[in-house]
């Protein structure tokens, strides 16, 4: 019987304006180049259990929302992707970059909200049935240049987690900071301040060297 | 300072057709008899965030609906009814009836579905963030008999639950059997099998005595 080796799964992390979405195009060419299927999502991703629970959770009118509430409703949209989307591509070999996953929760809801980053892991263990990223790549950034740098930018609707004060983004950094410490193999730290072209070849190495360690 | 005595937390579970409206009833006019303040509730209870996420839930066109997203759901609508409905009463001192809450997770999904009573807890204790009911009234009665009550009334809408097998239904007794015996002080059994008079009766002379061990 031919078992076919699992897709990698590699998360993206980092505050607002960290440059995620240049790292997943940067990160997308390099698997390309070497002949390795992938998938980039998000949550919700387009699976509609998942959307419509994001629309509960981003609905601006809603500021009754519990701040439990939200990170229940994180986790279970969370699980709805997972299960349709990034499960079965990791079965049919298919590595899968997706921009935020557990560890969003875990800085935002669990430290940067205070409701405890023990706390929210124990709603996202039960998400993710045992699933976590092969790899988590965490792009640094001083809250103050990436809020300027998601300013510059156009065309995106504003949020309730855009209107939250610098205070909060500076927690989430710290949330991160606590979380690269708590899984040292898990999350490579990567600087987010410098050039784009650094970056790139910054995240092109620490790929390689991830696929290397998988045996891909 | 007058600090007011917080209110009885008292929730009503069990199976199909086990006559829970009709102890709710009853348990009102015994509290009217005696003046102690009380509000019937049952999740989502108006609660606009709750009912929403209670539609996605309950649509039976979500048949792709993963059994982890649907215990994380139900999770995030307790706590958003809880935070806005029942914890505001509890604190004015107005006694709570609460017509099915954690116990019906851990008995659905937790045991009936698998997804285990120890994982579906794990959420709801989140979701309750310590508040537990003081005294939880448990309906037994045969699932055949019960549902045949259901049959025979009028005028609800079917929801995916109804459709289930009666296999199911067995194993959902079965799971209130296991928590009846790991919270043998707070679970209260009742044979709901007997005529409503003799419900009654037992239903009034258990309440007077909770209420006498909680000094109202």
């Amino acid at each position: 019987m031919n078992v076919k080796k699992r897709g990698l799964f590699i998360t993206l992390e980092g505050g607002e304006g960290s440059g995620k979405t240049s790292v997943i195009h940067e990160l997308g060419k390099a698997l390309e180049e070497r002949e390795i299927p992938y998938l980039v999502t998000r949550e919700p991703g387009g699976i509609r259990i998942a959307e419509q629970i994001r629309e509960v959770i981003l609905n601006p009118a809603h500021t009754e929302m519990d701040s439990r509430t939200e990170a229940l409703l994180y986790a279970a949209a969370r699980r709805q992707h997972l299960a349709e989307k990034v499960e079965p591509a990791l079965a049919q070999g298919i590595t899968v970059l997706c921009d935020r996953f557990v560890d969003s929760s875990l800085a935002y809801q669990g430290y940067a909200r205070g409701l405890g980053i023990d706390e929210v892991l124990s709603i996202n263990l039960f998400a993710t049935a045992g699933r976590f990223p092969d790899i988590t790549f965490y792009m640094d950034i001083e809250p103050e240049v990436g809020i300027a740098r998601i300013a510059a930018a156009q065309g995106r609707e504003v949020n309730r987690l855009d209107l939250e004060g610098m205070d909060f983004h500076h927690k989430v950094r710290e949330g991160y900071e606590i979380l690269a410490a708590m899984y040292p193999d898990r999350i490579r730290k990567v600087d987010a301040s410098v050039s784009l072209e650094e970056v790139a070849t910054e995240i092109r190495g620490r790929l390689a060297a991830a696929l290397k360690d998988f045996g891909l």
